[in-house]
């Protein structure tokens, strides 16, 4: 395997136990790393019906293969763990520096366990482990948590991955935060606090070893002469995500009031030419010459010296859509106490959009918000929820469960639009208006995600095999969701940052190439084998949830979706045909009609140790 | 002068001009540096009746000579301007590690004159001078704009020293902020956001150069050991200022409701103890074995996630004595508050405080406040001042005249209790329970300063000449103060750090020691010369504001301290014999009835530059 090594630092809070472990070649061949490890040591780790919030579960933080290589748009970092808002397999991946600096530190990944008796931080470089104590740490934002870990340890070049008060109170979403990038969803902050482990900073100096270090070099410069030359590259590395929201109200699927309407009045105001007014500079995760993110600043007006870097796209939908308001400097805001506090801008928006929905319609009235007045077009009361839901205070408690938890709570038929798959709220785009992309939605084994099987076919009009794709169509969808979701489960092997995935032009020829100079695994050349780990990685992540007892009744849509339409614009009248394209997805992927792969296709990947005896 | 330079760097942000200058040797033999310089430069620079926020103020900062050298505790840095509180002669200090940044950056002192059109920042490393946009960092506060000046320049071991909303609100006692340290009284933040200034960075990896490298090492080692054997020097490193309270209750002395009482109820909830109890660690200045400064931490109850570094006594007692209540927790959430907003701790309480007795009084009511009930105990109702004074909102626009101002517009004998000196409102000490520290409150250029003549004879008892002194006794007080304040301001050429002056023993002899081997400047260890260097600075600063119009009608207290009493206490039933102490003390300076330096003292300090012809 060359210079290629993969070491994991495992970590038990409860004895404060450290072990180092070197994984098997097997395992790389099989899996690659970054996502395929990740489903692989969670599956084998996790017995089934453990407590989210328990001692049994892990969180395992990985850097991918490609991490702190030349190699560009590799530096995002993943957190694997069992979900408190699902309660089933979860992924979620964050950015900045935090992942190309655990390699430096010397570790592909780090898996927690335990709970700590006291509140902790891990601090791991070079081979030096150790947990610190963080009591003092209780209840700081995550910049101060930062800032403070740097002091203490008197180097301000330590990354720093935390919680903020969110996690520590166990909000159903809270992230995970470093350098005011996040894996915010799915809960990740809510787990690590209720392991009292507040933060993890790291920081190293290793080189990175290539089994062949020409022929990477040489795959390093194709990959970033495809990303220079990429057609869609001027445009994204301008706007990043900000350009987006001009496109998807355009298309009419830009989720307004909870998703009963498509367009937002407005939503000029949050164009990417009104970002890019405001913009202070572009900035970059590790090794990246996309720089999707920006630094915007609030110069005048009700929102004057508001800052923050982002927002990005499914936050400035999030405090914009869900509560009918387009105020630019309110998404701000919005963005930088979430940064702050520690919680993921899209289930906390969405579940305030649900309460803006429920006291519209007299289910919750001033007496339950506190005197909040939750009237569409109210964004300072948005701005207060979310410190409540921090601080789980009053209203906010309830709120910080998650809309799937709050309506089972409410019940008076609220679960028809309580925004959710697997308890996984919605992002920012209406299934109605792409079905590939609702059906993705509808699948993932992580619930309502929109960046595991994107259908940039839909959205950006991209060609599949050569073809146009007609958003609402539903003939096809189940294939080209396969297409989408395994295209990125072995993109996430890298770990290729998602963003940088449609450079890669449809094919694993480049990431191939990268990944056998890299590990000296020959088989990563061959597109095939790729696509197969990636099936492989989607099939896992299912069994896991199916040994959770998931099936087709979790692949569900609320009514909203499938039984009501848009009043206006192009996606107006349309519903998503649910049965007919799951009945379609199941079959292309050769699941059984509950949803459930069948044995063969289990064999066929090599996952027959999962098949219940 | 052996490798002694003293660089200067002058800056026009009217014309956006660079100058550098190198000091005479006859300037660093007549004042030595620091403070010296400063008032000389002011002096020199400033015509009469400028206005403190127009285009002709400037904003001096400075290190001094033994700054950056191995020398302990002669880290603090001083800006020197014009007071728009005051409206004369100001001088404010700073810690934490700028001063030592900018002589690592290669000056000595940065002057800066004008009025830039736009937001700017200065960066200044190693003969490299710039301005900067700062219109992205409008609005900010301290922490934000010190980290975002980081992340532009890309290097975390920049040493930023700024301002916050208040000071570009023009705040009049705003400060000047860095890393959590601040040069907080007088006003230079307001000056610095009347100037568009929002921040000066600096880097440097410059070596010092000594005169006598071996000679100084000598100085500096006995100096270390002056202060490791200081009988003070334990109890001092241990608890800081946070060991003050207790002692200042204790004594009956301890500003209560504004001045009305000096013992307050509960008070020992504030002791050293109390602090020690929620210290997460000791801090320090750049090279400095003292550590004073802590980081605390409130782990539990109403403040729950509060944290802080600090705060100092004035903090403690400015969000405790003047509103009525004794709350740790209160004080530490105030201290990061004013840190983060940019605001004098002290000015600000003492504001608050003269509010509250406002509202008792029925001056104020809940119409002016917006609703705030300012009734003593009413911690809440101070922080939201906090908060208003900064953003110049509302009743906080009042606020953050100061109270001389405050008081000059309501009118109605308010002046009878506006506590300050001058326009500059009083520190944590009652003026009756200590008759030389009040004396050089009331006498101090700058206003009401506790640190420039402090009176540790009386406060903590140390020996005068071998004499007990006592605190309530109006005889030799004038000598007593001359001599504190001519000491301070000679320890200020150092820069000394005003807590460490006193491991000096009363003898300017390991100073002269390392002034002259860091210089060359062989009269610097002639101890009388020292003196009259320090009485030569103090002087000139009396004359900059005779040169404004002041006279003995400044040197004035509010007729609390002069004719009313305390009720209870070690203090109760004293007043402050202000005419008795006053002729005393300007017969021991041979000044003038009406408290002008007489010719004769003028030419004996070689200021005769400084008489009107």
């Amino acid at each position: 395997m060359g210079g290629y090594k993969n070491r994991i630092l495992r970590v038990d809070l409860t004895t404060r136990k450290f072990e180092e472990q070197t994984l098997d070649n097997s395992l790389i061949h099989d899996y690659i790393g970054g996502r395929g490890f990740g489903i692989k040591l969670l599956y084998d780790d996790l017995k089934p019906g453990i407590d989210p919030m328990g001692p049994d579960n892990e969180l395992i933080f990985l850097a991918g293969p490609l991490s702190n290589t030349t190699a560009q748009s590799f530096s995002r970092w993943k957190v694997f763990f069992k979900s408190p808002l699902t309660g089933g397999y979860f992924k979620s991946s964050g950015g900045a520096h935090w992942g190309s600096e655990l390699k430096a530190a010397g570790l592909d990944a780090i898996v927690i366990r335990g709970i700590s008796e006291n509140p902790v931080y891990l601090w791991a470089s070079e081979g030096h482990y150790e947990l610190r104590d963080a009591s003092y740490l209780t209840g700081l934002d995550c910049d101060d948590t930062t800032e403070l870990i740097r002091e203490e340890l008197r180097d301000p070049l330590i990354r720093v991955a935390c919680i903020g008060p969110a996690g520590e109170n166990k909000v159903r979403y809270a992230g995970i935060f470093s350098d005011r990038h996040t894996a915010g969803r799915g809960g990740g902050g809510a787990v690590m606090g209720a392991k009292n482990l507040k933060a993890i900073a790291v920081r190293g100096r290793l080189p990175m070893e290539y089994s062949d270090a020409a022929g990477f070099a040489e795959a390093s410069k194709a990959w970033m002469e495809a990303i220079r030359t990429d057609r869609g590259y001027p445009h994204f590395s301008e706007h990043g995500t900000q350009g987006t929201a001009g496109l998807t109200n355009s298309l009419g699927m830009y989720p307004t009031k909870n998703f009963r309407e498509g367009i937002l009045k407005g939503y000029e105001a949050l164009d990417g030419a009104e970002f890019k007014k405001v913009r202070v500079r572009k900035t970059a995760c590790h090794n990246c010459m996309i720089h999707c993110p920006s630094i915007v600043h609030i110069s005048s007006g009700r929102w004057a010296g508001n800052w923050s870097e982002g927002p990005e796209y499914e936050t400035i939908w999030g405090f914009s859509g869900p509560i009918g308001v387009a105020d630019l400097g309110l998404t701000v805001a919005a963005d930088r106490l979430c940064d702050r506090l520690g919680i993921d801008t899209m289930s906390c928006a969405v579940s305030i959009g649900f309460a803006y929905e429920l006291y519209e319609k007299g289910i919750i009235t001033k007496s339950d918000t506190g005197g909040l007045e939750l009237t569409y077009g109210n964004g300072d009361a948005a701005l207060k929820l979310v410190e409540m839901i921090a601080a789980r205070q009053g209203f906010g408690d309830f709120l910080a469960e998650g809309v799937r938890i709050m309506s089972k709570k409410l019940g008076r038929g609220t679960e028809k639009f309580a925004m959710h798959v697997k308890g996984l709220e919605f992002p920012a785009y209406d299934p109605r208006g792409a079905k590939a992309h609702g059906l993705s939605l509808m699948t993932l084994p992580i619930g309502a995600d929109h960046n595991s099987g994107y259908s940039f076919q839909e959205i950006f009009g991209v060609r599949y095999k050569g073809q146009k794709i007609d958003r609402f169509a539903v003939d096809g969808k189940g294939e080209l969701t396969k297409w989408n979701q395994d295209f990125t489960a072995t993109q996430e092997t890298g770990i290729l940052c998602n963003f940088a995935g449609g450079y890669m032009r449809g094919s694993h020829q480049m990431l191939g190439k990268l990944l056998a100079t890299a590990t000296g695994v020959k088989d990563f050349e061959d597109e095939a084998y790729l696509w197969k780990v990636g099936e492989r990685i989607f099939n896992l992540e299912q069994m896991f949830n199916v040994r959770e007892g998931f099936s087709r009744k979790d692949d569900v849509f609320p009514d909203r979706i499938t039984k009501e339409t848009l009043p206006a614009g192009p996606t107006a009248g349309k519903v998503f045909e649910a049965d007919i394209l799951l009945a379609d997805y199941y079959k292309q992927r050769n699941w059984d009609s509950n949803g459930i792969p069948t044995p063969e296709k289990l064999q066929e990947l090599g996952l027959g140790f999962t098949i219940s005896k």
